[in-house]
């Protein structure tokens, strides 16, 4: 008989194996990963110290690599808020190791990126990676790290410091990686184009292999306001938070414990619920048993009474940020934008914000341009499973007078503290009904601007057409009644076109 | 200045926040997925062991869950080779532990399924686990199991040997959940059904909540050949690899090391693949330095001389299996399977096997019905997202006289030991271009066996259609003629008859 073996790996090994599903399948695909993980942990950086973000990115060619890949050098810098000397080697050389959770919104969430970027270089290229970081205190850090896969550790192969005269902020990281940046490059450039769309505080500066300069410049210095933390919402926890709180928490009552732990509970509404199930409010959180966690828990999802979560914990673009945006990167004809009011999935708050454009240099493509964002990122794969692509195709556009080969771009942002992404390579987002709603209701309002738009656009071509009738034969009937009665003088017809010229006047009949 | 706190989590604590991405998005997919992890490890076991596989699956009713989902007993019975003592806890307590990874076709390859429906489990309940095994041996061990999700480690609450009379060897898992039944039914019958089409020796019995049976019984209890474990072919594998292999190997030379450990490397090939990467085939392997790794790695990658991957590390079903599995399940009314020649992406050996189903019991839908398999797998969810799926609408159907309206079913079956799979939860295959090549010449091939039935198919319609005009004329007008020329016996029109049916002999015009 055969028995099984077993083995247990770490997680650093178990994305080595699976590298797939983290999005590093293919030479092109793994250069566009590499770069985009580290360009968003760059924005995280910048914005959590509140600077405008600059990022500087720069690829260069290392040496021929695989049959169908070359080695690259990839160098990302910020003017972020930098990380602690001690935390560099694990940041970048430990999978599952990344900035503490909290509940806000955030582009990173998966403690992931970063280190995968640098692992996919490392098993590509054997080189270690550069780490420079300060958080402008006097000392600037630099590591030579690689990472040990099968303990998940990061390896110090050298580590200095040095001087900070001028309080310099922010990190640079730089690895070599094998890839193929010709494939990669439509991608990556409308990457960078989409960033720079939905961040159009931030300058990104890119070189690529040939040496080509792309710069995207930022159009105003006014940021989102910053997303608060909160606490989670009695509708999104499961025994497990439950569990973790109560033994954590410092209260010994459970009306305490509500009111200090979970999101909007205030003393009249823990009051109210802790009856409702039937809890007695002075019991002790930590001596729940497994049971009254289960109930407590089921409780909380069937309780009616709890405020909805406040959305300050998001922080979306908002309407003037996201017109900036897309006026620079897709220069149309027409824009109508929209933000939806918060609403929540599982107790997790979650804003949607849409926007429709039209004409100028969008080009007629026979389907509609989707942009897709989840908190302030491009979303590039996998467009046919998101829940957005089937919120477009399954409407009914005639209604909207919009077809398919109008130049149309349609724009979906999702802001969550827990974007429900199917992919741990951040490619899509599943098709939760509550956010299906949300965005149907975004695309549909900012569509009947548009139809608003369009009706307009059509009444004006229609009157356009119908003086040209009158001001090119009025004249004429003029001069040949003029004629017909012997007069020298022709009848003044300025009053005659003006009087039939609908477009200057307020009020039109139809 | 904010600065970044960081955190370490546990590879459990990582699945539980983003147990999105294994599959357990909402009650209804999670018990979904649950079922269907045990279901998979179970049918592995049960051919690791070589036994036709008993799986008894049942589903009761344990009570009121949250406001969308009800509490169920979820109990998985399999007849496979067990599970020693020493590893149940951390087979169902431990994330990223699981079956050693070897070379060869498996349907679990995460090490997290398993673990994951009971972490799953535990979150929404707070039950333990109880988990019952033997390998066949005189004794049996039951295990009351939880799951230290910080520690990512499993808690034994209870164990007991028992005294095993029968030598029954399997293992029985049961635990309790949250999850939608009602509205997974669907897709869990569907998958019951899809699994016992491509396993047609296995037994499946499925007890749902209101106690309706479902079997799903075998055709045959000849199964596949099972694969055998391979050694990595050189052009699959990467830096880390090699390293690990240098660290591991007892030899003392590159030219030993090279037969050694990689897959079909032969005395020949590897004196010829050294003196093209420039290494000295006395080197000892331990002494290469990292450069003289990654020079190895991409000679490897280069040099043409590798024969390609056996296929004895694959399993596929094969034709007479494929066939009786589809005439079971679907009832169609023509068939053609097609099993195409092992092939290999990036290092990996895969085999594709295709069918195409027409008529009987397949329903006419307006598009064709697609079953994906993966490894003995049905795929069932994120379709549009597969590779398949994008083959077979790339595919021009009218060559093959097909339409969408017609009642047909196509059928994939990719075997490997590494399907590239998009997601954790095992939804959909990425897009390799050569797995999309294999997958289009399989159908194609399929396709051009219905393309012969339904021109022969037509054709015999139309002869039928002429051969019923003579037999209705030829009497009357043998009558007419018989009358008109006055005489009494009627001519033989038999022969007559005989000489215009085409479709009785063997050779036909056109």
């Amino acid at each position: 008989m055969v028995s099984q073996a077993f083995e247990e790996i770490s997680p650093a090994d178990f994305f080595y194996r699976n590298r797939d599903i983290a999005g590093f399948t293919n030479p092109s695909r793994a250069i566009f990963a590499a770069m985009r993980e580290l360009v968003e942990n760059s924005l995280d950086a910048a914005e959590l110290g509140g600077f405008p973000p600059d990022i500087y990115v720069r690829l260069t060619y290392g040496g021929e690599g695989g049959p169908e890949s070359k080695v690259y050098k990839l160098r990302v810098q910020d003017n972020g808020s930098g990380i602690t000397s001690r935390h560099i080697p694990s940041a970048f050389g430990q999978v599952l190791f990344g900035s503490k959770y909290k509940l806000k919104q955030a582009r990173g969430t998966f403690g992931l990126g970063g280190t995968m970027a640098v692992l996919y270089g490392q098993i590509t290229t054997h080189k270690p990676a550069y780490v420079v970081s300060s958080t402008g205190s006097t000392k600037v850090y630099t590591y030579r790290i690689m990472i040990d896969i099968q303990r998940n550790r990061p390896i110090i192969l050298e580590r200095r410091v040095l001087i900070n005269k001028d309080r310099w902020h922010g990190t640079i990281v730089e690895f070599s990686l094998e890839g193929d940046y010709f494939r990669a490059m439509p991608k990556i450039l409308e990457y960078l184009k989409q960033t720079a769309l939905v961040n159009p505080y931030a300058n990104i500066t890119f070189v690529d292999p040939k040496g080509r300069l792309y710069r995207f410049t930022r159009v105003t210095t006014k940021m989102p306001v910053p997303p608060k933390e909160t606490l989670p919402h009695p509708y999104g926890v499961d025994v497990e938070t439950v569990n973790r709180l109560t033994q954590f928490t410092q209260h010994r009552n459970m009306l305490d414990f509500l009111k200090a732990h979970f999101h909007r509970v205030s003393e009249r509404v823990a009051h109210s619920f802790l009856e409702f199930a039937g809890i007695a409010k002075t019991k002790n959180p930590k001596k729940l048993d497994p049971n009254e966690v289960v109930t407590l828990v089921r409780m909380m999802k069937r309780y009616e009474g709890f405020r909805s979560p406040s959305a300050s914990c998001l922080s979306p673009l908002g309407q003037d940020l996201l017109l900036a945006g897309i006026l620079k990167e897709l220069k149309p004809e027409f824009v109508s934008v929209c933000q939806r009011k918060p609403s929540t999935y599982a107790g997790h708050p979650f804003i949607i914000e849409a926007a429709i454009a039209y004409g100028g240099e969008i080009p007629k493509r026979g389907d509609f341009l989707l942009y897709r964002f989840a908190n302030r990122i491009p979303l590039l794969y996998d467009e046919a499973s998101d829940v957005s692509y089937n919120v477009v195709k399954s409407m009914n556009w005639r209604r909207y007078r919009v077809s398919q080969d109008m130049p149309i771009a349609i724009l979906v942002h999702v802001c969550s503290t827990k974007i429900p992404y199917k992919t741990v390579g951040k490619e899509f987002i599943a098709d939760r009904p509550e956010v299906k709603k949300e965005v149907l209701n975004g695309i549909r309002e900012a569509s009947r601007k548009l139809q608003r738009f369009l009706s307009k656009r059509a009444h004006v071509e229609r009157e356009k057409r119908r003086l040209s009738v009158f001001s090119q034969y009025l004249p004429k009937i003029a001069r040949f009644s003029t004629e017909l009665a012997g007069k020298e003088k022709e009848p003044d017809i300025r009053q005659l076109l003006e009087s039939v010229n609908k477009l200057g006047r307020t009020e039109t009949r139809r």
